[in-house]
């Protein structure tokens, strides 16, 4: 999965945040992947036209967003490129519970990657009382991890997506088939923007494996996840969440497949 | 102060500038808190309903911005959050000016947290012939600090709010009582963005400690000049801004609060 | 060249893009320069009356930025302040394509800062299949160098203007007299924003030298280049792209005006 976009170093169109939008820049070109940006309605059309993939994420979305990441999604809907959908902090407001509603019901999504309470949220069409980071009732252990596969499976057979929910235990389904990924830190959510990069990754490993939705999403999370772990073994007594951001892009950039087959963990429920 | 963000864990809402967003997410969540960044009109008082305490930036302003940072700003007024408002540049345009001005008059902020240059045109009520960074002869320092003083007092009393002016010297006062801070390092001016993550801090700071903002206040601008301190200890000859710009945020993320009393350097005047 | 802009520390308008923003500010910090960004029309002429340079980068354009960039760069000429113009992705798309005409039959530009692909667009006026990277048949290599040079000096020439081409191999050319640099690492590709620094860069070199443009374009692509192999000895087998970043802007930083004449590799041809 890794190698195959190494090899065709995919285009990626992404409409995401201004928060993380240099991270996910960088851990594309990481991963062999080319990132291009291009949020302005007049524009996305044609640059979703020369790219391979969409990344969507409405981490921090403005009203007139909403016409571009349309556009961009129906245009990479008739290409046949695969398009991510970031639905960050879906519950918190009326304007982002309405974009995910128009994103939804115009666009088919290859897949939805969500954390927890984002899931809660487009599952159970409700309001979160909480912010962009997932609430501790939400994460995903293995308490809980039924209903959490329940939901997720629910999502991705209502949308004919695959979903992908990030957590202690990161789940991904199609609605059929399901596995659940063990890899990752939880420092992993100290760094702003490792669920936005993940993303990202998840447009290039997708692009590069057309035809193995399901495989490559989940590739791409236990990706991050071995990242995650790996950049965790360099950090020294002085290093925080800006040096392990680092480090987790340094990581994908040097992974390979063979290191990626190797620490994978995961297995299919 | 400390100990009670990492217990709390606010969540902070930033209407900021693009240019440091990034650093103000990892900041927050080094320190413990957690951030979220809004600036749609159309959401912001829903996102301000779900935080803790709010941080205005005009870094990098647009004139649709100021609707927003109001309308959020008075949530947080009617909702008693803490709002941090930092003008940067705020005599380098009229745009700028009637931004300050406007916010101003229409919230009440917990702290101004400016820097020398800043203090002049809001005090003085005078443009400035410089940009976002202070000028030479705006700095605090030894000689010019009485002035600098008496500046910062009066603006506090104007706004009824704390003022805290960064420098050589900070200058942290409610208009009665007053607290010089001898933390940092001249270096820490060549990073961008240090002067905004030390506004989110002191959101976060003042969010867990409602009832002493002028202390809290104090404790962010000692926290963040004690780390900038200790980021620049591990400095070797081979590291510059970008490095040391990693290793205050990582400082932040292993400040505990022993080390933030025994390293602050303060005295009431 | 460089410790001119250490000395004379001139303040640098930028109106440049989301992603690679926050790394323009600390490469101008890094160089001596001081940063600002403001892209809102109703201050940039106001900004760029207190500033020294201007840098114009259309990386994530939206529609209303071009008639900001356009006022910027009007006063910029009124003050004779020099304008850099990177044109990101300039045959990307028709809001592109119009921007670029746009800007360049408005504004007198110092220097036209490209790669290979955007050189071709905008000498050619045609459009590219690419994104913002060059394509590789469009990398400049000892093989077409000399259409690539014959290309940059009709673009010098058409528009009275230096172009700097980057490349395996650089071109920088008033239109008579043509520079080849040979310094940087193919890794800086991996970087997102390498060249977006370079034109920040650029505008601070030659504002700090304004009757010497050419020359000091190509002290600042020599720069960049240098600081590029000076990061690249630094990495280990665990830093990747992310690392590297902070390196290079680390390696400017610490350069000075001996190291960068001991390894600037050109020649006039």
């Amino acid at each position: 999965m890794l190698e195959n976009v190494r090899r065709m170093r995919p285009l990626i169109h992404n409409i995401t945040n201004n928060v993380t939008v240099n991270d996910c820049a960088n851990v594309l070109l990481a991963c062999g992947a080319s990132p291009i940006m291009a949020n302005d309605l007049s524009e996305v059309e044609e640059i979703q036209d020369i790219s391979c993939g969409l990344n969507v994420n409405i981490g921090t979305l403005a009203f007139s967003d909403i016409k571009a990441m349309i556009a961009a999604g129906r245009r990479a809907n008739e290409l046949g490129n695969p398009v991510i959908f970031d639905p960050v902090g879906a519950g918190a407001s009326r304007l982002r519970r309405e974009a995910v509603g128009e994103i939804l019901s115009n666009i088919k999504c290859s897949v939805i990657k969500c954390n927890g309470s984002e899931l809660r949220t487009l599952a159970e069409h409700k309001a979160s009382k909480g912010g962009v980071d997932a609430e501790v009732s939400d994460g995903t252990t293995e308490d809980n991890i039924k209903d959490a596969v329940m939901l997720a499976k629910s999502l991705a057979a209502e949308y004919k997506t695959v979903v992908a929910v990030t957590g202690a235990i990161d789940i991904v389904t199609d609605g059929e088939k399901t596995y659940c990924a063990y890899n990752g830190r939880p420092m992993m959510s100290s760094v702003t923007g490792t669920g936005c990069q993940l993303s990202a990754l998840m447009a290039a490993f997708i692009a590069a494996n057309k035809d193995k939705k399901l495989i490559a999403a989940l590739a791409a999370v236990c990706a991050m996840g071995v990242c995650g772990e790996i950049a965790f073994e360099r950090m020294t007594a002085l290093d925080g969440n800006a040096s392990y951001r680092n480090y987790i892009i340094d990581a994908v950039y040097n992974l390979d497949g063979d290191t990626l087959d190797k620490k994978a963990r995961f297995k299919a429920i």
